[in-house]
């Protein structure tokens, strides 16, 4: 059993600002170090998804304040899903090969 | 840009099903060759969610049949989404570190 965990977040771009929203995708090292792993993925035109991997729920922990930074810095690039600026989940890994 | 494919599928298990839809995670060799990583992870009691990582969308349609044989496999542990046996979304890594 792994203390991994797994982050999903959902980021639905307005119209046009699909480009913009990546460029601010240069996260500094200090940022990086949190994840073991992190990819952004394109579902939709207008929809953009983070996949995080961290080594443990510390390392969730240490990563929020410069997380919620960053979705600062893109908000008005963004639509709100009601009142929410992005809709994700995360889980505990419990199986991996 | 990389080609590479994320999937991301969620699975609502049965009251009680947990364990048995866990150790349904017995894959063939044959099976994980399709295949760059594969993890589940568990987000609720009752909500588990595959995320797979593919090398291209040849490698997702590789893996289709013996993904819909499994699934059929486990039907019997999981609810319903509407009409669907999950709930899913893909896309092309655009980013990563």
């Amino acid at each position: 059993m792994s203390n991994k965990i797994w982050s999903v977040v959902k980021f639905k771009i307005k119209l046009g600002c699909e480009e913009e929203f990546l460029a601010a995708h240069n996260f500094t090292d200090e940022h990086k170090s949190h994840f073991l792993s992190f990819r952004a993925i394109r579902v939709d035109e207008n929809l953009v998804v983070h996949i995080a991997e961290y080594e443990n729920i510390e390392k969730v922990f240490a990563a929020q304040d410069q997380g919620l930074d960053w979705l600062t810095s893109v908000e008005h690039l963004i639509e709100y899903y009601h009142d929410s600026r992005t809709e994700s989940f995360s889980g505990i890994e419990i199986y991996s090969h």
